[in-house]
């Protein structure tokens, strides 16, 4: 079906909106993009080399983030291993709420999705139905010597990884040739490695052995892997009888409260609901900072579609023009990583992507994370392996952000389809279906066995009931089957589940007991279970690798580094910044900070003794997209200077046509291009 | 101090602000408010009777919440106590967030403070030494009989709370003489009342034993009241040798980053830090629905100030005039629950309230309870008394909403003085502490040993560094006492904590090995550790209570009744209606809907067949404050009607004119009032 053009008009506009952007011609491309946002400079930092050292330093230097209980890891009376937990600090904390409520109006408010709050502590009986406790498990392998666990995929991964790196220093340095690699082992190595996560615990048992992997710490053997669950569990209330999980997803709430939300939607479908909330997977062995973490933020949505509809959606018209880089499966089965750029449209028509539901939740998902500030250039959607597949899903599009630990998964959309309604209701005796009123009544034409009561006590005494359920429960084509005997022979033979009181198995049913007849019977309503395609949102992944995205040093001074935030994103969004502690700046400040709050507006006084510049620069890393200035002509006529992050551009004016121009800046209802063509530019002290 | 005129204009203004008022007289007194907001109609619902079993089944209708995995608390198979579990429905959820949010403009932003994000996970070291281990505890009694566990005050609350009740019913139906308590014992039984949160374990146990306390299901003995640990205990890692909590309060996150958050804010107190998350307690046994439960979100403010500063507040004078409801400490000791009025300014003059810091938060606490909805005349600030104080506080006051279940405890403010940052401060050996300049340096005059090292080794041989650590290790007095020895016997006897080589615990030093002078010191820096003020807020309670404020029915049908939330904190903002199923209504509902999303204000359509009236009946129930209604005329003209909820009010206008109207009140920037007197008024059908 096609848009009509006022609806492709409508997301255009939405999609500008997003951008700052007048006019672009072709959509989403990310080249068109770098070149309309000059805000947002992809184009230099993809230039520039990127030290993970320097920018992880910034990132605790500003208190993005922080490992949990710091204090606590270097007392001397601390032990435990308690990696992977982190807290963060005023400007990640902030960056973080500030995804969310975007998160909230791009797929909540804008999809009419009900929002839930679910509790973290799960019974086990709940986790138990949903597979989790028998399958959330990773493998792992011990050291015995060491004693030392080690997650299996990671540890080939390592081991193999570091293999091919020293080959390829041998290579190139020329080194001794005993010890390079010949050219079969290499490709053996590397298909092992693309297809990492499509191997189960035997399969990686099977590859240590092989390939004599051991433990990089000390080069011990290891020993078979074992699964390992990666919920935390604990007990509840005094009795401590009952025990409980933390949650390791926050669908489960969703699904068990899925008869509610059928009702608070009035019955039809589709509909999606949506949590955000903490989720909790005790990591083997976590790594990479922010990336693999034990206590992490997760926002999902539960769309819940009827599984013969083949997963339309309404408004799939709206953006089947969108282009998406998509790895599939196929792709890396055959060991490559070759990225095919495509419209949804033609994926969809094409069956790489399986329905217009997973395909418009896929562009959705691209346009939030580009509006949140990640590099389109830096973003794909990979398919999952068929191993790799959580248990209750049949197809799953990860989308990956690029950053210096490789391709991360950030957001994973998997199809369900019927799974977990189907467990829950089955497990608890609750239907979690769907009547839907036939648009034409069905008349269906069955056998139906009825029994002559009156004789069947008497004749049968206490078999009577064995008997009677035995008739009922035969299907069509046993009913069908019942009928020819009794009509032919005038008595028929029928099966026993329960043996009679003699023993017997078997038993002749004579036709004055029993008749089979065709009734026709019209049904009025459909019943199904629902399928569900589930979007979910690692927000502390997707905050980590927006920031590697955003981040950036000026060309003229590596040691000055910037953090390109986007406005609504950014922690404090106006930086207050008298000239000197001159007396008579302090009230200006002072009545510039109570405005912007009135206004609701974050803002930071910066008040310290060092000079302007250092100070610019300190909320350049900090992201703070904005700062006010007051000097000695600000004491004369009341004029401040707005200066621009990216570009260190000023403007100078009124006291209220700045608080005006901040106003409108940080609403999105003018961009700084505006804001700096309108209002006289200052180029004279204070310098940045 | 006095406020400038400015600054109470500006408080003057906010306060307006948030209650959309135009002129008050008089600052705060619930009438004056109640006269002025006519869409807040607390005069008329405070003479209505309430009823909690229609109150409660109207929020588990509208899914406001719900127990949680409710669909397995009834399955055959599922077993265990997990009561005190709640899921938030789309109402409640988008009320909590709404909450929340206007929770970090009031505080967060309004104040700069900086906000936390910290893990749930906690190991056992932190809490062992915060003292949670050992002391976050409740008494609780077992009733060996039922197998059941009962929390020792509230067994006795019950008990004689019964006693008093049927005691009431028997005198004033003038039953069985005998069956009447005398009128010691109802005086004693209010008493023990008036203080049940004072008694300890042991206290309880012997009111327990005096007063014949029982199981009251099934009247059995109960055992003696052993203390209970309200943390939920887990293991983390798969070596699973390091115990972890889930938090009980975000506190300690926001203590063990006292570090950071000092550097943070350059240095300079007082400062505040801020955390909003989910908390847990083990409760023994979770009662009065949302109130006592075992997962719950919390938002606590840890305001960190100079002790030596009289906890003054910069910002104080703009609210002393305030007036607060306050029940004593004293009052409560003395039986009664009278509430004394006060201004904030008194209350801390007369040392009622200890703290101008305490004093500033309990009124910006006030504003918040008012502005989200709270009714002015259910509030009251209560002190604690003492033995009811957690084990790190010194002062603490509750604000408490009344309700159907009585005085509920929503916001606890406490003074934590230094306890928690000299406690983890010593466990882990880092100086959680803030250095000052001086403004005048300190000349210090003090002893000060020295000894002759060339002489005190070949003398003592391996004894030397013993006696030398003994030396250093003296105070001021004792090395005072040892220069007079040393100087009038030439000699002195030293005392050793480890003893010398040959078993003796004393020794005789010489003068030519020892001298003691008196030497001058100039000190520059004062090193202090900061006292904490923490307001922490219950959301969920908070939540319930304020529905139970804004809860009311029309007069002429208690059938209908009305959530009159505030506008900014409902979950919808507008329900769009049309007036029948015609299909013209259709392409308008839709791009109602597409405007509103776009500017990110949640709409919601109710296109079901029930007449209009039984529509925004349903919508009055979810607290949505406006309702477009699209009909007939609007299909000839583009006319649109807006209904304000508490006022049933209809206007009609174009199209784009109430889209306006609709953004300016959701935006606040116009009242309800405003857009009344300025669209036409809609009598005619749809009726309402």
């Amino acid at each position: 079906m096609l848009a009509t053009p006022s609806e492709k008009e409508y997301f255009r506009k939405s999609y500008q909106q997003v951008n700052g952007a007048e006019n672009h011609p072709k959509i989403l491309t990310g080249e068109t993009r770098n070149n309309i946002i000059n805000t947002m400079p992809y184009a230099t930092l993809s230039r520039q080399a990127f030290s993970r050292a320097k920018f992880e330093s910034l990132l605790k230097r500003r208190f993005f983030y922080t490992e949990a209980f710091e204090i606590y890891r270097t007392a001397p009376s601390y032990k435990g291993d308690h990696r992977g937990l982190y807290d963060y600090g005023p400007p990640g904390c902030a960056l973080l709420a500030n995804i969310v409520n975007e998160w909230r109006r791009h797929f909540v408010i804008e999809e009419n999705m009900m929002e839930l709050d679910c509790t973290s502590i799960t019974p086990e009986a709940v986790l138990r139905t949903s597979g989790h406790v028998e399958k959330f498990a990773d493998w792992m392998c011990r050291d015995p010597v060491k004693g030392e666990f080690l997650r299996a995929d990671h540890l080939v991964e390592t081991v193999l990884g570091a293999r091919l790196t020293n080959n390829k220093t041998a290579l190139e340095s020329g080194g001794a040739k005993d010890k390079r690699l010949d050219e079969a082992t290499v490709q053996q190595y590397e298909e092992i490695l693309a297809k990492i996560d499509n191997y189960d615990g035997p399969e990686l048992g099977k590859l240590i052995k092989e390939h004599d992997i051991r433990n990089p710490n000390g080069n011990g053997k290891v020993e078979e892997p074992s699964a390992f669950n990666l919920m935390f569990k604990s007990t509840i209330g005094p009795s401590a009888a009952a025990p409980v999980f933390l949650r390791p997803e926050t669908a489960q709430g969703q699904f068990l409260n899925f008869r509610k939300l059928l009702d608070y939607s009035q019955g039809s479908l589709p509909f999606a609901s949506a949590c955000v909330g903490k989720a909790y997977r005790n990591e083997i062995s976590p790594r990479s900072g922010l990336l693999r973490v034990r206590e992490f933020l997760l926002a999902e949505i539960e769309h819940f579609v009827d599984p013969e509809s083949n997963k339309e959606h309404e408004r799939f018209h709206e953006v089947e023009d969108v282009e998406l880089p998509f790895l599939s499966k196929e792709t890396q089965l055959s060991g490559k990583t070759t990225i095919l750029k495509d419209s949804i449209g033609n994926a969809v028509r094409e069956k790489l992507v399986d329905n217009e539901t997973l395909g418009y939740f896929l562009v959705r998902i691209y346009l939030f994370l580009i509006k949140i500030g990640a590099d389109p250039q830096k973003i794909r959607f990979r398919q999952h392996l068929n191993n790799e597949m959580a248990h209750y899903a049949c197809d799953c599009w990860d989308a990956e952000l690029l950053t210096s630990y490789g391709w991360i998964e950030c957001v994973g959309c998997a199809d369900r389809s019927a799974y977990d309604l189907t467990v829950h209701s089955k497990e608890t005796g609750t239907a979690l279906t769907v009547k839907q009123p036939l648009k034409e009544p069905i008349k269906i034409v069955e056998w139906e066995a009825s029994l002559e009561k009156r004789l069947i006590g008497p004749r049968f005494k206490k078999d009577a009931r064995k008997i009677e359920a035995a008739i009922y429960d035969l299907d069509q084509p046993a009913l069908a089957e019942l009928a020819t005997q009794l009509n032919s022979k005038g008595t028929a033979s029928i099966s026993l589940k329960e043996p009679l009181s003699d023993g017997r198995n078997k038993v002749d049913i004579p036709s004055d007991v029993c008749t089979v007849k065709q009734v026709t019977r019209v049904e009025t309503m459909r019943e199904y279970t629902p399928n569900v395609i589930e979007p979910a949102f690692g927000i502390g992944r997707i905050l980590y690798c927006v920031l590697e995205h955003v981040y950036w040093y000026r060309e003229q001074d590596e040691a000055r580094e910037v953090l390109s935030l986007p406005i609504f994103t950014a922690a404090t969004k106006v930086l207050l910044v008298p000239l000197s502690s001159n007396a008579s700046f302090k009230p200006v400040i002072k009545s510039l900070a109570r405005q912007l709050r009135a206004l609701g507006i974050a803002n930071n006084e910066d008040t310290s003794s060092v000079s302007i510049g250092k100070r610019y620069a300190r909320n350049d890393e900090l992201g703070t997209p904005f700062a006010i200035t007051v000097d000695f002509d600000t004491v004369k006529d009341g004029s401040i200077t707005l200066r621009e992050r990216d570009s260190t551009a000023q403007v100078r004016a009124s006291h209220n046509d700045i608080i005006e121009a901040v106003k409108n800046l940080v609403a999105n209802s003018e961009s700084w291009q505006q804001v700096f063509q309108r209002l006289p530019e200052f180029t004279a002290q204070p310098q940045t």
